[in-house]
């Protein structure tokens, strides 16, 4: 097939690179035009304004849009909508509000134009292993797409098959699923990525507990020094606790086992914001994926005033003087 | 009364004075020979020996131990296990675990010597106001010691009668009670700090959030710039969320608006630690709780490993690089 | 002053009496006729069309609202808009989020009216002991309803007076504040409910606690049975966890200590959600407010899909059967 | 080599045939003589006493326990200390209570017994993929039995090896790491279960959200209906949240959606506990692993006395009424 794509950072020239490495076409568009001409270099057909990547492809027309989410995404979204025409496809592959892409699907509508969007995971080991393919969108488009996303998702490779799928849609195995109607896709990859949150922080609070038995503050006879590498590195195997991630932990540590080379200060991408609305809006507790992003934002802050106010409050009415520096101490182990 | 009181800190001392205030003897003993001395100056008979303490005192002998809970509480009680005779009492009013309260009463019953712990609430405020006492231990003990408990209260003082509570044993609205057998006054105490952590935790959370309201990571239209000294005196006024540590909380704003006294390093003190431990001996879900202790232990923490590794991980699998620094960001605020 | 009152339920009547109390005028609406002939009989000017209220008012007129928020307010505002004339003034008592308040106080000020939000506490006390009221808005509609705020605010009172205050705006000791323009009062309010919420949840944890110290789950020599109706009198007095919170929660224990009257589905009334969304947008870490709210929506359902999730893992893992019914077990309790 | 198996059931039974399929001699011991005969009839000698185990296994002996944690466990090591001769090896492979192994170590090797803790993760699905054992004990006992535990793990199998492992033990890319002296084994498989608690708690929570989303709670236009068999398939092939707890829950979805087959009373199995407290020692705060135990804690309770609690403050505050049943209600979804 033919395809346009515009936005080719870190997973947008990914996504053409495998696209053609499927012996699909590729437009390609961005405004950096170094990034452009790279593709280019690499069996693309580079373009340097929107309306020549309208021009190059053949109709009916299918962009994917792989830029930042939010007004940039937007007013791609609203640029392509003047300038396709009907029966073509606009396809957002980036981190988008799912509340965003219901919007955008509304008013593409009117002009005659399909809306998808392609909640995309895989990160920058995307080209290799394949893209996992969360979409939402219009049955036509959605199925019209088909030859790439396909290109796009891992395939079924060696993995065990599950068991009882007899009759299910077999487009799920090969990784990429159409969810429902445009949002749907990025509405799941939402809540993919508010688990994410969630379990990485679990191994987070785990390594400490590893790391942290070793710690003098502890009284000496009860202190452990565990190499957290090997104990990541172990755990990828027959344990219930393996995972990709943790694959990702034992790669970490294996080569900076005292993780020297971070600060620890965590970014939020906002799928981990939108998941805690949309469960509030559902009235469902989610204690793990909420207290997971609130360790992020705690991880950008130094002392807050929070913590101060509540040294203020112990000085009121205990005259407590505040603690120490230093990791956490002890202060009443028992024996 | 006569009581020995051990320990002369911030507590004990006033523990001496409010007991004198109301006409009982008190013989008081510690190791720093000049706080005897003080205590002596206004009215107490001071003893510079344990032995003279025990000596001094008319039998059936009441020492009020007052003293850092742990090895040092354990060895004095100890020593006046040696040191008293049978039908004698010892009260523990300090914050000793309760567990170890239930071990310490049962080695003094073998000699005839009654245990009391007096869990006291009240800081350093209780010598004006009045300690509450929350007290555990055996009847005969217990109301021996009645006229030292209701010196030490604050009594009904001119607070609104609670509806409904005839019949109901009297001393509890004198502000002391008799919770159970050796080790329930000191549960109940620790019970009560737990709640404490919660309590002054959701203030701190909620000042937090008025004071960032002000934050230049909001979009301008969207700020307020709100006087967290002003709120936290109105709401001491006909709201929903009056209590005695928003008293505090509006004085100490009210004298340091901006906190700058204090880093924001918060002790705990073990009946936080202790009041988790025994939720999860009983499987009670306390979430608040927990996550108020948990505060306290992260505002000690500079950035952990805990969150390097999630740092960490999210180059892994996105090549992301770490936050800016800077009171976390809003990075895909809604319109 | 004269003033209109539109909402005459649990909230709104009680506000018309209190101002009447206060020498006030009020011209009262409600859609239920019942409800305005109850209020005329206690000195009102009863109303049954918008449009009388309006005319019944001298010009420049104040109309409080006090609605249900959301649409019903919204509704309501707007039809003021339509009736009133420049320099009138609305105000809006109710719990209204505070992005609504923005918007609603920016259409009326484009036709000259004025828009004062006053988030409001005190629940069904507040005839009594007065309201504690958080305005925004602009300075001249906030100094004109200057009367009407100083009647419904509950005074000065008896309350000891913070130190420091000196200089500092008189209002607040009064019980009311001026916390800055159209949304500033609501998103006090707002977070006032939020703390409310952790407040609230901490003390339910910590009786929890202690009622459970009595369960048949745990060994019998670890039990203890602690009147916990007597616990939430005696910490009115003295203790660091006295609050207007435990003197209901006294009250509530005094005449029902097992709380059978309940049956535990706690509602929540939007700001706690929408503290929560606040504290998101300003990446402050929450972690108390959220697991209060989550604990609601918890006790409003049966056992979830989550939950048989879980289950369902654990059989898949480990061929592990679920636990039986009864509050948590301990399986593994320490010695 | 020659080796003890006490305890036959689900775990231990199969420790003994991975064994015996690995060419070891295994003499077999449980309370239930049919266990043992049903062992002996696939190449094991079953012994019905003890000592007649012991009797049957050459010097050196190792013996490797496979029973319930606590006191079961505690009397059987302390039976084999009885039984057995210096220099030979107790193996505790259950779920113990590291404190507990420390004790038990150093009772043994009073006697010139070692003892060795070995965490064993895999579950029923171990014999096939073998176990990931987590080692505590001196390196004499751990080395000598290198042949055993070699033959339980998992091996290096077909997994991507780890970058940057050069010059680190290579038994871990076998699947089993000696953690250090006797506890740590037990320990790192307590931090690791404490960790499983919060993975599983975080694919709960958001295939909560996913499923919610078509609750008739929500208006119309903001429900999808998800199938959320099929999104746990496709997560397993390329996304950021792959794991082997996710194909598990693939698994169960694939066989039962709706999981009808369970009633969500979630058990614990005491690691979860000690990892809080473990955390606690180290004052390293762990919302996501205490939040993950506290869910399971709450999904064995009807409505809670806390629970009733909130809805008696509410009432008496405010004289609201209880929510009506039914999953969560939105009452202020915004627009």
């Amino acid at each position: 097939m033919h395809i346009g794509v515009i936005g080719l950072g870190r997973m947008g020239g990914n996504i053409a690179r495998r696209l053609m490495d499927h012996g699909h076409a590729c437009v390609v568009y961005d405004v950096d035009g170094g990034a452009v001409d790279r593709l280019a270099g690499e069996g693309a057909s580079g373009v340097h304004e929107l309306a020549d990547l309208v021009a190059a492809l053949p109709a009916p027309r299918a962009v994917w849009v792989m830029l930042p989410e939010g007004k940039i995404t937007g007013d791609a979204v609203a640029a392509l909508g003047e300038a396709l025409s009907p029966d073509d496809v606009v396809i957002d592959g980036g981190n988008s509000y799912y509340k965003d892409d219901i919007k955008r699907a509304a008013a593409l509508k009117e002009k005659g134009i399909h809306y998808v969007d392609a909640g995309t995971s895989g990160g920058v080991w995307g080209r290799e292993r394949g893209y996992c393919l969360m979409i939402g969108g219009d049955d036509e488009a959605v199925n019209r797409l088909d030859p790439i996303f396909k290109a796009l998702a891992p395939g079924r490779g060696d993995i065990d098959r599950t068991p009882n799928r007899e009759g299910r849609d077999p487009r799920v195995e090969e990784g990429y699923i159409h969810c429902g109607p445009a949002g749907a896709g990025h509405f799941v990859k939402m809540v993919h990525n508010g688990i994410e949150y969630g379990l990485m922080q679990a191994y987070a609070e785990g390594f400490e507990i590893l790391r942290q038995k070793a710690s003098a503050a502890l009284p000496e006879d009860r202190r452990f020094t565990i190499d957290v590498a090997d104990v990541a590195e172990v755990w990828r195997r027959g344990s219930v606790v393996s995972s990709w991630l943790l694959d990702l932990t034992a790669s970490a540590l294996a080569s900076d086992p005292k993780l020297d080379g971070f600060e620890g200060r965590v970014a939020d991408s906002g799928e981990g914001r939108w998941t805690i609305e949309a469960a509030i809006e559902e009235a469902v507790p989610v204690d793990v994926l909420a207290t997971a992003l609130f360790a992020r934002f705690r991880s950008r802050q130094e002392h807050s005033f929070a913590d101060r106010l509540l040294s203020a409050m112990r000085f009121q009415f205990g005259g407590h003087v505040e603690a120490p520096a230093g990791i956490g101490e002890t202060p009443k182990a028992k024996t």
